[in-house]
């Protein structure tokens, strides 16, 4: 048995209330080295006599099942329930050869009556607290998204467009151009949007800020003038709400812009500024192109995003500071009753904030949907004190390695996909914010050259997985566009341009998702073929009565597969027509979903 | 290479800052499979053009140091310096067959110039904040513990007596048996303690509540009157900080008394009781006796701490209780400058609790210091944003189990030790709240069934470890006792019943930690002899310009030991003699304590 390989660790996503009485257990061992895995559990304070006359821990027993494989590891799952949310619990591993271990707290030991003997041999969770578990709002579960860029949506309202403002879709963006799109645009477009199926809506910021990205902020307070007033996002919201569509803004709490007030002043009154410990100032004057302060370089002498002078970075940890961005959080879910708030560059600002954050946008709203900008491994923001999910850019990153770039083969893609789940609660999945692109990445069919069943192939299997997918606006009509700000293009209206079956095909996978929610958002996933050769990915979906079949037929050659359970009888959801399981036809570069029927 | 078993967390005890400017490393890898471990490291927005042209991270480089063993793991560390608070790292681990892999933020890769060009391959510590940092009172290091349960410790006041008190010392006590302790008791002996050379006093509880343990609160807001009274503890602590000892009381904020007024009001009024919200209640009555509320029995009507009815839990989650236990928490250090709080059952309440518990605790007295009670694994209580420490009780059973029960082998006791380093951030070592026994445990003296030698090692081997060691009261006059009640007898005050060589012992070693605090709070571990067949241990601490070296011979052999470095001149501490490190004797069953000269 590979000892070294196996890994626990208890009050973590190895072990974790999935709610106040449901307890999940994950254990990982090198992959293909142990048989079984039973998991030995109770409560810490009850005890019996054993055969012997002896006071031991009273335990229940479940075998632990084969949750996920990547190309290193195993990974084990069982799930408990808790009658007096306390719990001490311990595994006994088999390997192939049929050696045993027990593994508790006080590491690995002989499988021997006398390590059941002792509670202090045992992994702990202690006592579930309501508010210690995990909880994200239902609504995301059955929500698709839908990101928009508002500068490029649409120009709803010519009147308050930039004077430098550009014809709409004249010609590829330039880093500092204006096209005029508001917010009455996004407004004009609603039944568009309802009509696609989305029901939740994304906008990067709209706050009074001078580039045409709006990270800058110059006021949080403010609806940029060129995008509208305070009540033109007040009807959208309202419209949108009226179609069921949830609205999530973006907020840059970790750096502010540098054309606003408080930093401001802080350049015109250096140490006497009274905003000088709203930020991090290691030396005085701050003005841009002094003391070290240009762009780029790493001679700042105050702390900023990236090394731009132009975004100073905000001090959290300043009460003042806290106060007035805690506020601003406040703001616009009572008086616009926002869905979300999605926070831009967030692993930079500290854990404290977001606690505090995270306590008073729930006690205003307590469904409000919280979303990190974090592109990494982002376990210990999602503990369930601060965000509800990230920019969940890494399952992104897998597919187009996949899909689009050809990067990986199937069993590489399988165990990035499968690592990633087991990186977090099944909570956290649940509600993830999935997508393949951005205003901050090249869009899908650009990476793709243009093939655009690859896009259709990568959009199916975001669509097939768990959390809640986002279409960046215009990949419906056959945007295209590399990095920024070659992503941020024109929306195109004009219906020639428009990719109609593009339209179609996203509208149909929406539906379907919608059709299916319960079996995607909570629905296990098992692999049945993961073939390199073949470049094929069939897994299952299950959840109480429900079962889905998916295949990616990734290669070149066209297959006809056969499930296992020879006499299982299948639905085409795509196509609509019965089919036998065993004689299933999937072109090349084509998917195919199916039901139980 | 075993890349199983290669282990690294971002944002965890595997990654975290020690200060500011200063970010520790460590990665476990399979025992004895990597030769070496280097760790590349920069700013995540620094690049720099490399030798193709082509903008990639910028990055520094440092070998890692082999800084613990365990039986299965080798962990590997360094520390980095962030100028700018930002750190992306990734590691190449070279294997003993001479592999090679790059391991970072989307797992094992090759080590190409591939891997090293994106950003997002390397781990990521997005940026340090002073308050995400742990940080631990400074006198902590510097302190000796004493432990007192104040009802066995002296009776300074025989009038306030409980009427059943028995003559002190005259009967080994039985679970509901009183003996008169008091405050004034201690505050009589304080010139003892003194003496002795503690500067730390840990008091079991001394709020109202009708047990002579008082984990049964009654009234957290008096003294107990068996005790004494405010002015009594105000005189305590005046008295004992005149001395420079600092005293640290005990908080059950977990459950309250049955006796106390919330919990009767409950029982009187039931639905109706305007704190029944204070408690966990499945059904009414919660009367003992009804209704299941049976002692023992897994039958309760109410949550409990274990199964004992006369110990409701509290509900930390609802808003009325925190604040009540916050004033609790504040009003003691405000009116009596108590310099800690150690909390009982500190696991079974919830984070969200304890959170706000430090923020308002550290809010009032930065410099407190904060205990839980906890036995377990403990790391995601010690954050630094929950408890500085907790019991350290695991440290405990294997200096038990190695030298009082002979259980383990030297190598096995190693490897307990180093898992036990490696499951923590340094800090958090640094103030550990080491013992080896406790009013919860049998007196390590019965557990070494009367052999005072083996005691002496157990106590030399505690101070030499990193954290604050802490005596149980009566243990330096050879007080023995099993478990709860038998460990809470009368202290011995008669001059002709103290074991005056014990006691001789107890100072001596106060003393030899005093004046080496810093190597043992800071200094490096490097075990030096391991020796299972002559039952030998060996290390080494340093620490700027000091080194120390410990010698444990727990065999039964004599031995004569050689240092490699051959002409390194020693001093005996404990025995005041020059020695030169080739020829080092250490008698069986004895320790030896090296300077180097």
């Amino acid at each position: 048995m590979e000892e070294a390989a196996i890994y626990h660790q208890p009050c973590s996503m190895f072990a974790y209330p999935y709610d106040r009485k449901t307890f999940h257990l994950r254990i990982r061992t090198k992959k293909g080295d142990i048989r079984s895995v039973v998991c030995f559990f109770g409560d810490p304070y009850e005890n019996h006599k054993n055969e012997n006359g002896r006071i031991v821990p009273a335990l229940n027993q479940k075998d632990m099942r084969l949750t996920a494989q990547t190309e290193l590891h195993d990974y084990w799952f069982t799930e408990v329930a808790l009658p007096f949310y306390r719990l001490h619990y311990a595994f006994v591993l088999t390997s192939v050869q049929d050696e045993t271990i027990f593994y508790g707290d006080r590491g690995m030991m002989q499988d021997s009556a006398l390590s059941f003997s002792f509670s202090e041999n045992f992994f702990k969770y202690p006592y579930i607290h309501e508010n210690d578990c995990f909880k994200a709002p239902d609504w995301v579960k059955k929500t698709v998204w839908y990101q928009i860029f508002p500068e490029r949506f649409a120009n709803g309202n010519p009147a308050i467009s930039p004077v430098q403002t550009l014809p709409w879709g004249s010609k590829d963006p330039g880093r500092d151009d204006f096209f005029g799109g508001d917010l009455q645009g996004i407004i004009d477009h609603l039944d568009y949007l309802q009509n696609l199926g989305i029901n939740g809506i994304y906008l990067t910021p709209i706050f009074t800020a001078p580039t045409n990205h709006k990270y800058d902020t110059l006021d949080y307070f403010s609806v940029d003038p060129h995008f509208g007033d305070k009540e033109v996002l007040r009807t959208l919201i309202k419209q949108a709400h009226k179609r069921s569509i949830r609205v999530m803004l973006d907020a840059v709490f970790n750096h502010i812009g540098s054309t606003s007030m408080q930093w401001q002043d802080v350049i015109r009154h250096g140490e006497n500024s009274r905003y000088k410990d709203w930020f991090y100032i290691r030396s005085f004057p701050v003005q841009e192109g002094e003391n070290g302060n240009i762009e780029g370089q790493t001679t700042l002498s105050y702390d900023t995003f990236a090394f731009t002078p132009k975004m100073p970075k905000l001090n959290t940890e300043n009460q003042e500071v806290r106060d007035y961005l805690l506020r601003i959080a406040l703001y616009w879910i009572k008086e616009f009753d926002i869905d979300g708030w999605r926070l831009d560059v967030a692993n930079e600002v500290d854990g404290q904030f977001w606690r505090a954050f995270h306590q008073a946008v729930i006690g205003e709203k307590s469904d409000c949907y919280i979303v990190g900008e974090i592109w990494h491994n982002a376990w210990n923001w999602l503990q369930g004190d601060m965000f509800h999910s990230v920019m969940n850019y890494p399952l992104s990153q897998t597919i187009i390695d996949y899909f689009i770039e050809n990067k990986l083969k199937a069993t590489q893609a399988v165990s990035a996909i499968n690592a990633h789940y087991m990186n977090y609660q099944a909570q956290v999945s649940e509600v993830a914010f999935n997508l393949l692109d951005s205003h901050d990445t090249a869009r899908i069919l650009t990476k793709a050259r243009g093939d655009k069943q690859k896009v259709r192939l990568a959009l199916a299997f975001l669509f097939s997985q768990t959390g809640s997918p986002c279409i960046y606006y215009g990949t419906e009509v056959g945007m295209d566009g590399a990095n920024d700000p070659l992503c941020r293009k024109c929306m195109i209206w004009d219906k020639e341009k428009q990719d109609l079956e593009m339209m179609a095909f996203v509208k149909k996978i929406i539906r379907l998702r919608k059709d299916n929610q319960p079996v995607l958002t909570y629905g296990r996933l098992d692999w049945l073929i993961v073939d390199n050769a073949k470049d094929l990915l069939c897994f299952r979906r299950v959840y109480q009565d429900r079962t889905l079949y998916f295949f990616f037929n990734h290669g070149n050659n066209d297959q006809t597969l056969s499930l296992d359970e020879s006499n299982v009888l299948l639905f085409d959801l795509w196509n609509d027509y019965r089919v036998d399981g065993t004689n299933l036809f999937v072109p090349c570069q084509q998917f195919r979903i199916f039901a139980e029927a």
